[in-house]
């Protein structure tokens, strides 16, 4: 299906999508290029690259597919870059947890080139950050978020469709607003609040006795607060507003068990334990909250 | 090992108690009675019962094992049920998540049988409540928290540590202050956090839109939020002082990283971040943060 990828980022997520692709026998060769040097080889040597490029330019020398896959605040440094080498038929995507911000950046960088870029959130990942921890099938089964723009061509959201379909994934698309607000909630918000908690028992003074006593449910609450620092500052801050008022909502719920609780109103507090519990157990991924 | 033990409340918790004692054969049989006749019989169906009893003080008769696996508030009425039957030599435990107010409650309801409880917490369980969910292997490879007092007779608290590693446990001792303090940070919080993120997302107008979007780290970071109202009900009352101090605490933390978000302070929220994810990747369970 393609002749190169030019893989800007050789992390996760884009080591991840480079071995789908091969698995799925969709490129004839991936050409990498990440800012460490160090990634781009090991990269290299785990087979997820067949080569490496010295700059992101010249891994997009022939492309007729790109994958920007950094953190989002490296991304108008690289489609700046590899713009003057970018086929006028290539395919260009990101990874990027937030939309919006993304789009502006690429609308900036890209000038009559931004028609040729889709924007993409694999809603997929792990907590263990990079390219040693790529996985072939990381996104099997996932949820894939598509926010083209009314400029985005047309034949190419079909091509980023039917590409992250092939490996497995589920396409959607909506607005990059409607993402944001919907990716705040779900997962900004949880990470911001897994962050606070882990940091907030292990700073205080029998902070590392206790963490020796946590369970299997501390574990999974706290699993994503060991996201990679950078990616998460950067998600944080360009999704900065949505991010806030979630956070502001939720102090809100949180008052209301905590009044509960300092009035001793056990009915009161069951029911919104209840309320939580009987929601959480009918959802499940991919599907609505009955 | 045992004769007879009485199991009062057949849920998860007390149900794969009575599993793992069987599958290890340290008990001849198990006589089970729960508020609830629907569980007691489905206790019984499923094998996690040999016989049912109409009442706690009808269960203990002949027991020298009993098992309290009850939500907390209801410790006080199973205590003073079974008193005048209880056996002078038996061994009396509870499972549950707090400790300074169980003690309180067994002190009174027990008199000069106090000496024979060993209040004790495993620290394992399931979102999914019910004796339909008992295993066999719940407590393998668990810690097991035993708060003995002063009173307590030696020889009985050395059983109940005997039986739980018989059952794949690690067991430790310590005070019930330390207990409460210590699980209201790594336990409690984190319950009604996720209680509170839950509901906070699922409440709001677009709630049901944004949660079929979410992904695998809402999934874990949630999965305690559909644990049972009952149980948490009483977890969060009757620990209540030292839930809201940790609460207050990671309030604070959460400010900090808001106001880095705020201030558009990228080093800074990275630094917290990096903070929270260096020292969660550095912890495991079972073992303290490095």
């Amino acid at each position: 299906m393609f002749k190169q990828l030019a893989l800007i980022g050789c992390g996760l997520m884009g080591g991840s999508f480079a071995l789908a692709l091969k698995r799925a026998g969709l490129v004839e060769q991936v050409v990498g290029h990440s800012k460490s040097a160090a990634s781009t080889k090991l990269a290299l040597g785990l087979g997820v690259v067949d080569s490496c490029a010295e700059t992101a330019l010249a891994a997009v020398s022939g492309a007729d597919l790109v994958l920007i896959a950094v953190p989002v605040s490296a991304t108008e440094t690289c489609l700046t870059a590899i713009r003057p080498g970018l086929q006028g038929d290539a395919l260009l995507m990101d990874v990027g947890s937030t939309k919006c911000d993304v789009v502006d950046t690429a609308r900036r960088a890209l000038g009559g080139q931004f028609e040729q870029f889709v924007p993409a959130h694999p809603i997929a990942g792990s907590e263990q950050a990079g390219v040693a921890h790529a996985d072939a099938g990381l996104y099997q089964g996932r949820q894939v978020i598509l926010t083209p723009l009314a400029q985005t061509r047309d034949d190419l959201v079909r091509k980023a469709a039917t590409v992250w379909t092939a490996i497995g994934a589920q396409v959607r698309q909506m607005s990059p607003e409607r993402h944001d607000a919907a990716f705040a909630a779900v997962s900004h918000l949880p990470h911001l609040l897994a962050f606070a908690c882990f940091s907030s028992v292990a700073d205080q003074p029998d902070g590392l006795d206790h963490l020796s006593l946590a369970g299997p449910g501390f574990r999974d609450f706290t699993r994503i607060a060991a996201s990679d620092p950078a990616v998460w500052r950067d998600i944080l801050l360009t999704n900065r507003e949505q991010v806030l008022q979630q956070s502001q909502r939720f102090r809100l719920t949180l008052d209301a068990l905590e009044q509960a609780m300092l009035a001793g109103d056990a009915q009161a507090l069951e029911d919104l334990i209840r309320k939580a519990s009987s929601a959480r157990s009918a959802w499940q991924i991919g599907g609505a909250a009955r």
